[in-house]
């Protein structure tokens, strides 16, 4: 049946409605992984970076008790390379909590209804496969048991059908509701760690119950 | 001679001062040379963040135009990527500008007075061997032409140290005049773009003559 349909020497049942969420939805997970993948490498990056303010610091701190002229200089920057570890574990933590959940909403929710779509296309082609043949035949002594199947395959596709809208439709509420939270999150954590400040890091952390300290 | 003087079969001549500065100066050099590749790890992820950060405004912006729900979620962390990669391009060229100072300061400021440090070790090993030969000759036909040659060695070794101590001086002032400078550039920069101070940053550049946009 795909193939004649590719062909176009059949005609297959279309839903555009459902046709076009599904659409939406391969969509929107391709782009939520191509998220997923560059919150990945900016955690990685972010977290190479925060090694090496982690090793600057002890070094301007070693050098700063050798050193009687620029004392201060390695003192301050010892400092401010602490201070950036220490936020940078935080927001860090706020990363890898953005990074967990779009995994699952990638991996589980979408996939769960990616499944069901699945189904649902298999379905719609046998039932149309078998529509064709039962158009085919037009009179014939197989018709009663050809119009039993093709009964039963039209109901396989319409419960399938039926299943893939309800999912789609919580999928798609709750969805927006985990990517609404976790974008605010990511905004600002990063907002927060960039202007320095530390309070409004904190208070990121506890309006979205995650842990200060990995 | 270096063989006798590690088996301690014989004295070398010892300035202590200046023994110690040259110590002192290889041990500096050493520091400089582990902040320098540290400073250029720094740069190199900071700048593997920044490209992350492109591409994320990228994607957020593109979610914008697709998701009618989320617009402003990824609206705001579009923008807020978009300004760290702006003002992460004024900090890229202040990390870069220390990291060329310093490369310069190790390679050929230091390295300069280096090398006649070696000049001058190789002269004082000559030195010594000459002074040595001389003791255990005490009495003979030869010994008018050797205390030419141990003449030699000595003024040979002499001038040696002294322009070894002239640059010494000259390098502690320069190097700590620089390393001050240098210091003061990479902790304001960093403490400006950490803080999300734009004005501060761009402060900073004009300071240390520095162009804005590489």
């Amino acid at each position: 049946q795909s193939i004649y349909e590719k062909l176009g020497k059949t005609t297959r049942t279309v839903d555009v409605e459902i046709d076009t969420q599904i659409e939406q939805l391969r969509e929107t997970k391709q782009r939520y992984e191509n998220i997923l993948a560059l919150a990945r490498s900016y955690s990685n990056h972010f977290s190479n970076l925060m090694q090496t303010q982690r090793l600057l610091s002890d070094q301007f701190l070693e050098l700063k008790q050798k050193s009687f002229l620029l004392c201060d200089e390695f003192s301050y920057n010892a400092e401010t390379q602490r201070v950036l570890v220490q936020n940078g574990e935080i927001l860090l933590n706020a990363l890898n909590y953005f990074i967990s959940t779009l995994n699952t909403l990638c991996t589980k929710t979408i996939e769960d209804t990616i499944i069901t779509i699945r189904l649902y296309e298999t379905a719609r082609l046998e039932y149309d496969a078998c529509r064709t043949e039962l158009e085919l035949l037009s009179q014939g002594s197989h018709m009663n048991e050809k119009q039993d199947a093709f009964q039963k395959y039209k109901e396989k596709y319409e419960h399938l059908k039926s299943d893939v809208s309800i999912k789609l439709k919580f999928l798609d509420e709750n969805q927006t509701k985990v990517m609404k939270k976790q974008l605010l999150l990511f905004h600002n954590a990063i907002a927060a760690y960039f202007s320095g400040n530390k309070e409004a890091l904190d208070a990121t952390m506890k309006q979205f119950n995650l842990k200060l300290i990995s």
